[in-house]
């Protein structure tokens, strides 16, 4: 593979041919183009771009270096959700069991937390003995038998991606749409969908924070998904401050188990029901957004949807007590309350600074090889808006130790300000996008 | 060494501090910092470029990750001249010992063939025997007996550009102006000069064609010679046609000897007297051009000139009975005459064709580990202008067999044009650089 045209091409604003990303991702999956060209490479692609042609062909050459989930003999709806990254961003528990309850099939692949956000596996392997690591057909088997399965992403996935996802991140070229929308898409269209519905975050707490550069992500995976026959709708949603109360792997799992049971926070339900609305439509269970709502609340309300998250708990290893009793999930040996320190609003509750909270706390990685402690995090009680008197309990630490406590105790002080006034908060779900174009939406989701 | 903040804050614009460029170009020479990060911020630098003191600092860092030539105890001036790289330019051959004949010590370090142009090192090599990798100590005892020396880059020389300029070979980014003027620079500096003269190739056989290029280039290394002591001035020349006849590493030696001896072609010696005039007035030799120039051709017409080069050979192992007899270098055991195919006008003698040609005789290299044969080659006989009839001998084709003298006459085919009609070719020495400013010449020297 003679790589050294193709780079100079794309430097100098030209395109490649689906052949040559063809070409290109397979040698690169086979370890036959070195690192320092696919590197020349994408940062030439972060300057010049790609078209839609171009990102739509390195989607399909990267899904086609590795293997795919077999289930177009499924009489249902497959249905996935992805989101971009946020901090206490735990709806994938939630959303996956309960659409699933509902009869779309949803054959969900995750990944693990990255930079300051959390991730879905992370969150699920804190379940005793929960397995995330299936074989695709180990997968494709639960999906048919469950109508659900919580994977990460396999090796025999996209390879081709694996890679220069790894790349990207130690190159200064992850901050690019094209890479990114390829990047998730080659992963989704390997789970062989009917239908993706995007969470892409705007605010201080996103990857992207700016409103324009979210759309952008969302037009350009709209895109693609279409031209891959899998219909594809983006919310926007708000990561100025933390979904729900709890961030922290184990927190945020018995925060999910209380949503299932019809408990859970309002702005984490609001989020999980816009994109489970969409999910229900897409995979053809329901005609209207409206009648899929009031479904979801019903198999909240009468259980269903719990029972759905025990099922698939025990068919990959875990503790399906963990519904009824989230005792059974690891518990730090140390809680301490923080307090307001004034009189006045909350003005800001920063993703941010929490999430390098719960790393700092030991909940999440600095580096690729470090375990994650499942039970340490916060419990923030905390919503911007709020008026607070002095020394109200606005967060609890969950620790390992003394330090950690001291740790968390810092790291709120720097995410949380209190003030005389405070600016109103994004709404939760700001913009529709599909590919008939943008709705900007005027209220939250009740 | 932690890159990954640096590829970023260059990706976005931002500028590298002198002690950021000085760890970098240690860890790198190192071994610390892999190639691809590496690779991606050199195409970081080809888009957002580099400032006056990044450029400064990037050559003064790779200067320091070597060692240098200590020659600051000479009496004489040391100057040297470099090359963009073109076509049957072998003037470094007949400039050095030139003005080495004259006081004006010349510690000069070359390179090989690069692309279609030939390299100083590969000609030097043709004579038997020669060596050009003598040690830095080697080359400064001889500067001080001789005046000159002709070497290679050595290992001791900036080892983080030579793993730097490998690099940009191979992932798009060798067409940088600061890095090329960082990279020529810093091993220039490390001659030890005090002061230095660029001839910069313009035209079709260039590696930057464009005029405006060509005198950014001049203006970027001017600008970084005099902000490191070393006063630098650079003539614009013609690369739209072969300079002289011969193209073929021991063809131009034999070209050499004979302008060493005053019987070179008009244009070779052109180009000569006005770079060595240049060298002769930095190196405090004369105190005008003119003067330097009637200086230089009587130790042509004396033999000062030829006699020193036959020191400089004998020196470092060669035959000095090559300026005597060329018939000493290596005879290409079959020859062919290349004719006009019509009557008219040269229109065109097109450098890359005849460089590419030479490369297809073997007299080049398709690879870094590509012996060359030093006996093949062309001479060329047409220029462009000329007015020539159907039959007429253009050239010679010398190769090695008979298949080689099918390849040279093609691509003496592809590369001379007759024509009804010829357009002006470019003057010889277009324009003179200083730190002043540029001066346009309206015409050539005789």
């Amino acid at each position: 593979m003679i790589v050294l045209p193709l780079i100079e091409r794309k430097r100098d604003g030209g395109r490649l041919t689906p052949d040559e990303w063809r070409a290109l991702a397979d040698a690169y999956a086979a370890g036959d183009v070195p690192d320092y060209q696919m590197a020349a490479l994408l940062m030439a692609i972060y300057f010049r771009g790609l078209d839609r042609g171009e990102t739509g062909a390195l989607t399909e050459a990267m899904l086609r270096s590795g293997a795919a989930l077999d289930l177009a003999h499924l009489p249902a709806g497959r249905v996935d959700k992805h989101s971009t990254g946020g901090v206490g961003d735990k709806v994938s528990l939630v959303l996956a069991p309960l659409v699933a309850s509902l009869g779309v099939a949803v054959p969900m692949m995750s990944g693990r937390g990255l930079g300051h956000t959390g991730g879905t596996l992370d969150k699920l392997e804190a379940i005793p003995g929960f397995r995330t690591d299936l074989s695709l057909a180990e997968a494709a088997r639960q999906v048919e038998r469950l109508g659900c399965a919580l994977i990460g992403q396999t090796g025999e996935i996209a390879p081709a991606d694996r890679r220069m996802y790894a790349l990207r991140d130690v190159t200064g070229t992850v901050e690019a749409i094209p890479l990114i929308a390829a990047s998730i898409m080659s992963k989704k269209l390997a789970e062989g969908l009917t239908g993706l519905v995007l969470d892409v975050k705007r605010g201080s707490g996103a990857f992207l924070p700016e409103l324009e550069r979210g759309l952008e992500l969302a037009r350009t995976m709209i895109a693609l998904g279409a031209d891959h026959g899998c219909p594809t709708v983006a919310l926007l949603t708000a990561m100025d401050r933390p979904l729900g109360r709890a961030c922290g792997n184990a927190l945020e799992v018995e925060e999910s188990v209380l949503a299932l049971r019809g408990e859970g926070p309002d702005d984490l339900m609001a989020v999980t029901y816009a994109l489970g609305a969409e999910m229900l439509v897409l995979g053809g269970a329901f005609a209207t957004r409206d009648a899929a709502h009031a479904a979801m609340r019903a198999a909240v309300a009468d259980g269903r949807a719990a029972r759905k998250f025990a099922e698939i708990v025990e068919a990959q290893g875990g503790n399906p007590g963990v519904v009824d009793d989230p005792a059974v999930l690891p518990q730090a040996p140390h809680t301490r309350v923080w307090r307001a320190p004034r009189h006045g609003v909350v003005a800001r509750v920063e993703p941010r600074a929490v999430g390098r909270g719960v790393i700092a706390l030991g909940g999440g990685r600095r580096a690729v090889a470090d375990r994650v402690d499942p039970a340490v995090g916060f419990v923030l009680t905390a919503r911007p808006g709020m008026r607070v008197a002095a020394g109200e309990p606005l967060a609890t630490v969950h620790a390992r130790d003394e330090a950690g406590l001291e740790a968390g105790c810092r790291a709120l002080d720097a995410a949380i300000l209190v003030a005389d006034e405070a600016p109103p908060p994004l709404l939760l779900v700001s913009h529709r996008v599909t590919a008939a174009g943008v709705e900007v939406l005027a209220e939250d989701p009740s």
